[in-house]
């Protein structure tokens, strides 16, 4: 496999409303096609509540296993925002006042509107570089290999293009889908032996209702686009053989 | 704090779709909520891939931190599909073909339909129990804790009510939400002042926006409905001494 395509990343989810179910996680899926398409594969996402412990553990850990480890969430100016805190201290170092933070802010709000809830959000781990906010001020930040943005997905998704040229992925990752009209069960043998032969694309099937109509999606995906063209070659061909309707490719 | 309130899960994703932001999850809201009306608690949920040694080391770790698990995926007759496999190894038994899954497949296809693809969905981990499937026949199953579901939402949802009897939850978790028309830097001191007192409950501060107006959720979390009055009268005389605006409470 080529070695460009293992540029990886976590991303974990500090919030107990989404363990809770109250509020539907959406930055999972904004994060992981974002990363895709500069060539960083998504290895693992989790979602842990707003403890320090947690954090910390949880951080430690994947911040060795992942190229990349991205946070959402607990950045803001309540108690229960403790993810700057909690970082500072998987990583060992101080938690304090970062000036460039505090600047911004300061020029962000009106005079006298800078309260000292506004002001917990100038604070990050030592030495942090920060991650522009074009919509609500209050910056996200980096320390090391892990880049912490806010929870609200619009913020979020705002975030994101100012930190496009600091991520050093991989070739990107080409996704080709081919849906047919069947069943999993008529083709999962096939999808075996092409597995086995393309040794290079991961292959995906994932049955769908559409229009009260059953089908299966199947997904190739992989960084080099001519193994993709062989392998949905020889699943369309297997395809034709048995007669199974093509509903739509690309 | 109530012992009750301490029976927790983790909810496992099986999924490269999730990873890859090919498909969107919305199986961690549907479990998280039925578990919360049973007095269970989401302590973590984790996305991985459909990677054995992945599965089988991340299961051998969930199993033991938490009172329950949930599976989601995996489970189908297709090639990526190894989580009855995967769970076997992590439990270090066989993984065989389960009498009972057999009998209810052969049952529910037509003569001739029950082809080799759809005979691996009665493969289990030995002596496993079985989730019965109203909508499309193929069975879930649990061993000891761990309680494997698919990954099709719709399917998923038909198959938690049979469940019902065999999770014994703590007393369920109430939540009582208040919407205010203000910022969370005016009341992050308040709640944080307000937390450090109820210690037996879980507030939660999330911003809102609606119809081009911001506000704030306050979400108070617990198991005793009495803790949750108090605490929340404390934040409503709160918002009247300094004429915060009360959106709605419920």
């Amino acid at each position: 496999m080529n070695k460009n395509i293992q540029v990886n990343a976590a991303i974990i989810i500090i919030g107990n409303e989404i363990l809770s179910g109250r509020t539907q996680d959406t930055n999972t899926i904004t994060i992981a096609l974002w990363l895709n398409s500069l060539g960083v594969k998504v290895q693992e996402v989790r979602v842990i509540p707003d403890i320090e412990d947690i954090i910390v553990n949880t951080i430690s850990k994947v911040k060795k296993k992942n190229n990349y480890v991205f946070t959402t969430g607990g950045i803001g100016p309540t108690h229960d925002d403790i993810t700057a805190k909690s970082i500072s201290k998987a990583f060992n170092v101080k938690y304090e006042v970062n000036k460039e933070a505090y600047k911004i802010l300061e020029n962000y709000y009106k005079p006298g509107e800078f309260n000292e809830g506004r002001q917990k959000m100038a604070w990050t781990p030592s030495k942090a570089k920060l991650i522009l906010n074009p919509t609500s001020g209050a910056p996200g930040f980096i320390i090391d290999n892990v880049y912490c943005l806010p929870g609200v997905p619009s913020i979020l998704k705002s975030m994101l293009g100012g930190l496009k040229n600091m991520i050093s992925g991989g070739k990107p990752i080409i996704s080709y889908t081919i849906n047919l009209r069947t069943v999993e069960s008529e083709i999962a043998k096939q999808l075996t032996k092409t597995q086995n032969k393309f040794k290079h694309v991961e292959i995906g099937s994932y049955p769908f209702f559409h229009s009260g109509k059953i089908g299966v999606s199947i997904v190739i995906r992989s960084e080099n686009q001519k193994e993709i063209d062989k392998c949905s070659k020889e699943i369309i061909d297997f395809m034709v053989k048995k007669s199974i309707k093509l509903v739509e490719r690309n």
